[in-house]
């Protein structure tokens, strides 16, 4: 068997870093032995959700099936990180609630001043040019956890000081080593 | 680290006794110390698909996702074990050539004739009367392996003799143990 699998699940805005945070609590978690994938929105999308769009009904629809292989893996002792938008609190409810395996959700905050500025895939710009539709945050709705496991402030902190203090949190829950 | 993973491709026409198999196949190897996942086709359209038909381009979606996910778990150590119709032998290969982890293909191998006349779903009367449309086997095609590493004949051989086979196959591979 590989260690204790368990969900790590990030939630923010279009660049606030999850995608980043992932891949790099990602190989700190590989570094102690941990099996680990990542399951990144943007692939995931590709695999999983192609010929979905970004209504409410199909974003629904995609983080669904990214917590439903994210529990796939858990339930076999892998680390599961989603790092999808993921918007709408009750389906990311819904995910914890499906998890067979522990559930720590990291909100990735970061105000929309902060993303907007950085647009490091020029979606913002895009959205106010109303170039690109239901972008989260702008047309759409984020909905904030209410008690998300660990909040990390990107516009705040360093991604290192991110990273240390999410694997702080996991190693407090017993979930760093692979025994 | 769980024992080596590969994935173990069930393919038939419906009522042929894949998923019957894969649950005895899962049965056996778990009952070896292998961590098991199956991906039954009803299952995984719920989960994956809601929402896609059976056209061809649908079929052949369904069956990238589940082949993305086997993929996912066989390369995590899990035998990851998909019972789907998946009729078409270029999107079976296309899994085969995604894979990183070992491919064993069985070919559920029982007529038109034989699955017609079990119709354990009913599905077969209701294609005949025009009442299920795109009914593998009545009006759409399936294409069978050209190389499988097994067939099985299921209404000319016991469900344990299938089994059997099938196990034999796997060991003589050295996939039947977990370490």
């Amino acid at each position: 068997m590989n260690g204790r699998g368990f969900v790590l699940w990030f939630t923010g805005l279009s660049g606030a870093g999850k995608s980043t945070l992932a891949e790099r609590v990602g190989t700190e978690l590989r570094r102690r032995g941990l099996a680990v994938e990542i399951l990144d929105g943007d692939e995931v999308r590709e695999n999983l959700s192609k010929g979905l769009g970004f209504s409410k009904e199909d974003r629904d629809t995609n983080v669904r099936r990214i917590a439903f292989v994210a529990n796939l893996l858990a339930k076999h002792g892998v680390v599961a990180i989603t790092a999808a938008i993921s918007p709408y609190r009750a389906i990311r409810d819904e995910a914890r609630a499906l998890a067979s395996a522990p559930f720590v959700e990291i909100h990735v905050d970061a105000s929309l001043a902060v993303v907007e500025k950085r647009d490091i895939k020029g979606l913002y710009a895009k959205a106010r040019a109303r170039l690109v539709p239901n972008m989260t945050g702008v047309d759409d709705p984020y909905e904030a956890p209410l008690a998300p496991e660990v909040v990390v402030r990107t516009g705040d902190e360093t991604i290192d000081q991110s990273v240390d203090r999410i694997v702080a949190y996991l190693a407090s829950r017993g979930l760093t080593s692979s025994v």
